[in-house]
C-alpha cells in the first residue's frame, strides 16, 4: 500500500465518523427527547475526542510526507488534509477540549439569556469565548492576523482586507437602493393562515422541484432551518408559521441548495476530503442562488402562486405580479434571518467589523452591546429596542463562529457571479421558472459546481463554473436591476 | 487519580460512544433514508473499530490489575469490564473484524432470501457465519464448550446443561397446556379494522400507564418493534396493523418492559457498566412480564377492553370476559414472535437444540433446513411450507446471533418467578390494573430490579429480588392456573 492509500484508508473512517457526529446533531434538533440533553453532551464530547485524535494522529504527517500526489483528485485531498493536519496541531489539545467544553456551555446560557432578554447573564462566558478563540487565532496564525486565521478555518484562502474592501464597494449601493425601496409604496401582504401540513406538502414539492432526492434524504421541522450531512444522506429541516409561509417555502428552497451541493458530488468522492462542498462561501452561494436569484424570480413566483392558489385559495393577493412584490417586500427589521435580499449583506457587515474588534482586542466585550445598538442605528435609521433584537440575536459567537458570518455575503457575491453564467448557458431558464422546472439551472450548476466538491479550492471552484474572477459586479447589477424596477413600479 | 478512577473515566467514553452506535441502529430501523444504507454501514463499521479498539486497549488491563473496589458498585463495574476485558482480547481483532464484516452482509442476504424463500441463497453465507462463530466460541471456551462460551456472551453464568434440564422439565407441562387449548373452543375474534393513527394513541396511553417516560425516550413504527438506549435516552418503536391492534399495543407493552428497566436505573450509574440490565435474560423478564403476567391478565384486559371501545366503538367482541379470552388466543402457528405464553416456549426449544448442534458440529448447515422442518413437525403437529415460515423466519442466526435465543425462554422463567413475589408484596395489584393502573407494579419492579441495573449478576438479580432461586416452577404454576381455567371455560 502506498502512503497516499494508506492515509485515505485513515481518513475514510474519520469522514464516517465526521458523519455520524453530524447525524447526532441532526437526531438533537428534530427527534431528540427533551430529558436526553446531558447524555448527548457527553456522547458528542466522546465522539468529537475521538476525532480530534485521528485528525492530529502523528501517522498522519508521516503519510503526508510520504505521499504523491498521481492525479487532481489526489492533489485535491492532499492540499485540504495538508491543512487540516497543520491547522489542528497547531491547537494545543488542552485549548481545544477547553474550547468544546465551554462553546457547548454557552450555547445553553446564550438560549437562556436571549429568551430572558438579559445581556448581562451572557458576557461572562462570551468572555470566556472570546478569549479562548483569541488563543487559537493566534496560535494558528503563528505571528499573523488572529481574525483572518479564523476567517481561512470556514473560507481556506479569504484575507479580511480583501472582504473589508468588497464590503466598501458593496455599501454605498446597497444603502442606495434600501432609500429606494423605502420610498415606494409598500409591498402587498398575505392574508393567513396557512394550514402547517399543507405548507410541509408544499415544501416537499417545491424541494423536489430543485431537486433535493428524498431517496437519500428528509425533509422534517426544526427551530432553526438547516442542511446535514454529506454522501448518501442529507437531511434538511425547515419550520412553520401559520401566518408566513414563505419562512417555510424560502428556509426550504435555501436549504436545497445546501443540500443538492452535498447530493451532487461526485460519488467517487464520498466519505473523502474533495467529496462535500469546498467552503461555507461556495455552499452559501448555493443555496442563496436557489433561493434568491431562482426561487424569488418574477418566473418561479408566477408559479408558486399558482401553486399556493390552488393549495390555499385566496389569500388576498390578486395577481402574480403582486405576489412578485410580496416575496420581495424590504421591509425594517432587526432580524438578519429575516432579511430580503437588498439589507442582508448589511447584517452582515455590522457583525464583521464587530467581530473583528473583538477578536483583534480593539473591543471589549462589556462594550459590545453599546458598539451594536449604535451602529444599527447607524446603519438602519431606528433602534435596537431589546438584545434579542441585537447582539443576543445569533447563536454564532456564542459557539465560538467568529470569521462565520462574512462567507454569507461572500456566498452572495459568489451566487451574483455563478447567476449570471447561468442565464448566459441556459436562455430558457424564466421560461421553465415558470412552468415550475428547475431542473435545467440544477443540472448547470451540478455540472459546473456540485460534481467537484471541494476539488479546487473555493474562488477557484466558483471563477471555474462562472467564467471569471468572482466580485460584487453582477450581484450589484443583478440587485440594482430587480430593486430598481420593483422601486420605480 | 487511582487506577479505578482513571478506568471509570476512560470508561464513561465508551458507553457514551457504544450509545451513539446504539442510535444510528435506531435511526436505521425508523428514520434514515433508504440511499443511505451503504453509507451507514461504513459508518458503523468505523464506530465499531474505535468500540474494539477501546474495549481491548492494553491500558484496560493495567488499570483492571491495579483497580481496588472499595464498594459494591465498584465491584460490579469491575467484575463486568474484567469479564469482557478478558472475552475480547481472546478473540483476535482479524476474527472480529471479519466477524462484522460478514454478518453485516449475511442480514442482507438473510432478508433478501426470506424475500424470495430461497434457503439456497442463505446457505452459503451462513455457513461462513457458523464457522466464524464457532470458531470465536473455540477460542473463548480456551477447550470449553464452545456454545456455553457464546451463550455466556449474553447471559452470564448461564450454562446450556443447566438450560437442556430446566427445558426437559418444562416441555411436557407446556405440551399437555397446548393439547387442553387446542381442544377447547376457539378465542374469540376482533373485527376490524382499526385506524391506525388511533392505534397510536392508545400505544402512548398505554405506554404511559406502565411507567415510560416520554421526556426520556420517544415512540415510533419500525418494521420490528425494539427497545434501544440507556439512561436518559430510551426509545422504542412498535408497528400497526390495521386488522390486528394487539400487533400494536402488545408490541408497546413489550417493549415498555425493556424500556422501564433502562430508564430507571439508579441515576448514578448511568453511562457505567452497571448502568444497564443486569442481561438478556433479566431484560426480557421485564418485557415478559409486563406484556404477559401484567398486560393479558383478566384485571388489565378489563380495562384495555373499555378503553378500546371508547375509541373503536363496537369490534365483534361484547364482554370483557370474550376479550381477555381474545388476548390470550393460542393458535396454531410458525411463527416464533406471533406465539403466545403457552406455545412461545416450545418454539425457543426447537432453535436451542438445532443452534447447540451447529455449533458443536453435530449439524451441517446444508442440513439445516430438513432439521428444522422435521422437529416442527413432531413439536407442532403441522409441516413448515414454506422456509419464511421455518428456518429464515428470525433474523438472529445471520447476524451470528448463537446462544441468544434461550435468553428469551430464561426470560419467562424469571418473569414467572418475579410476578409470583410481585402478587404477595402487592396485594391489590389486579384491582389497580382493572383501572388502568400499573404504577404499584412498576414501583415494585423499580424498587427490587430496575434500580441496580447490573450490579449483580443475573441469577442474583432475579434470587434477590424475587427471594428464591429462580427455576421454572412459579411460570408453569401461573401458566396452568391461567390456561387451565381458559381451557376448561
Amino acid at each position: 500500500m502506498t502512503a497516499y492509500a494508506e492515509l485515505m484508508a485513515f481518513q475514510r473512517e474519520t469522514e464516517a465518523l465526521a458523519q455520524v457526529m453530524g447525524r447526532l446533531g441532526w437526531d438533537q434538533e428534530t427527534v431528540m427527547p427533551p430529558g436526553a440533553a446531558p447524555q448527548r453532551a457527553e456522547e458528542m464530547a466522546a465522539l468529537e475526542a475521538v476525532l480530534h485524535a485521528r485528525r492530529t494522529d502523528p501517522r498522519l504527517g508521516d503519510w503526508l510526507a510520504a505521499a504523491v500526489a498521481e492525479d487532481e483528485v489526489a492533489a485535491g485531498n492532499l492540499r485540504i488534509l495538508q491543512r487540516s493536519y497543520e491547522r489542528h496541531c497547531k491547537v494545543p489539545a488542552r485549548l481545544a477540549a477547553e474550547i468544546a467544553r465551554v462553546t457547548s456551555r454557552a450555547q445553553g446560557i446564550w438560549a437562556e439569556a436571549r429568551a430572558a432578554e438579559d445581556v448581562g447573564a451572557f458576557l461572562p462566558v462570551l468572555s470566556e469565548v472570546v478569549a479562548l478563540r483569541r488563543e487559537e487565532g493566534a496560535a494558528i496564525a503563528d505571528g499573523g492576523d488572529p481574525y483572518d486565521a479564523l476567517l481561512d478555518d470556514h473560507e481556506p484562502g479569504a484575507r479580511s482586507a480583501d472582504l473589508a474592501a468588497m464590503f466598501a464597494r458593496l455599501r454605498p449601493r446597497l444603502v442606495a437602493l434600501r432609500a429606494a425601496m423605502r420610498a415606494a409604496p409598500p409591498a402587498p401582504v398575505l392574508r393567513g393562515p396557512f394550514a402547517e401540513e399543507t405548507q410541509m406538502t408544499l415544501a416537499r414539492e417545491v424541494a423536489t422541484v430543485f431537486g433535493y432526492d428524498f431517496a437519500r434524504g428528509r425533509l422534517d421541522k426544526a427551530v432553526h432551518p438547516f442542511s446535514s450531512g454529506s454522501g448518501l444522506d442529507v437531511r434538511i429541516t425547515t419550520r412553520t408559521n401559520p401566518e408566513d409561509p414563505f419562512n417555510c417555502l424560502y428556509a426550504t428552497i435555501h436549504e436545497v441548495g445546501h443540500a443538492t451541493y452535498e447530493q451532487n458530488v461526485d460519488p467517487a468522492h464520498r466519505l473523502t476530503p474533495v467529496g462535500q462542498g469546498a467552503s461555507m462561501g461556495v455552499h452559501e452561494s448555493q443555496s442563496r442562488l436557489y433561493e434568491n436569484q431562482l426561487g424569488r424570480s418574477r418566473a418561479f413566483a408566477g408559479w408558486l402562486y399558482g401553486r399556493m392558489r390552488d393549495l390555499f385559495g385566496d389569500f388576498g393577493i390578486a395577481s402574480e405580479e403582486a405576489f412578485y412584490r410580496a416575496v420581495n417586500a424590504v421591509r425594517d427589521g432587526h432580524i438578519r434571518t429575516e432579511a430580503d435580499e437588498v439589507q442582508y449583506n448589511l447584517h452582515i457587515m455590522l457583525r464583521f467589523d464587530l467581530e473583528q474588534a473583538l477578536m483583534r482586542g480593539d473591543l471589549a466585550v462589556a462594550d459590545l452591546e453599546a458598539a451594536w445598538n449604535d451602529r444599527f442605528l447607524a446603519d438602519f435609521g431606528f433602534a435596537v429596542e431589546r438584545p434579542s433584537q441585537g447582539m443576543l440575536q445569533d447563536v454564532h459567537w456564542s459557539v465560538g463562529l467568529f470569521g462565520y458570518f462574512p462567507t454569507y455575503a461572500l456566498g452572495n457575491v459568489y451566487a451574483g457571479c455563478l447567476h449570471a453564467a447561468l442565464r448566459a448557458a441556459v436562455p430558457d431558464l424564466d421560461a421553465c421558472l415558470a412552468r415550475g422546472e428547475a431542473g435545467p439551472a440544477v443540472a448547470w450548476l451540478r455540472e459546473r459546481v456540485h460534481r467537484h466538491g471541494a476539488l479546487r479550492p473555493p474562488r477557484e471552484t466558483v471563477a471555474a463554473a462562472a467564467g471569471r474572477e468572482p466580485d460584487e459586479g453582477p450581484l450589484l447589477a443583478y440587485l440594482e436591476e430587480k430593486f430598481g424596477a420593483l422601486a420605480g413600479g
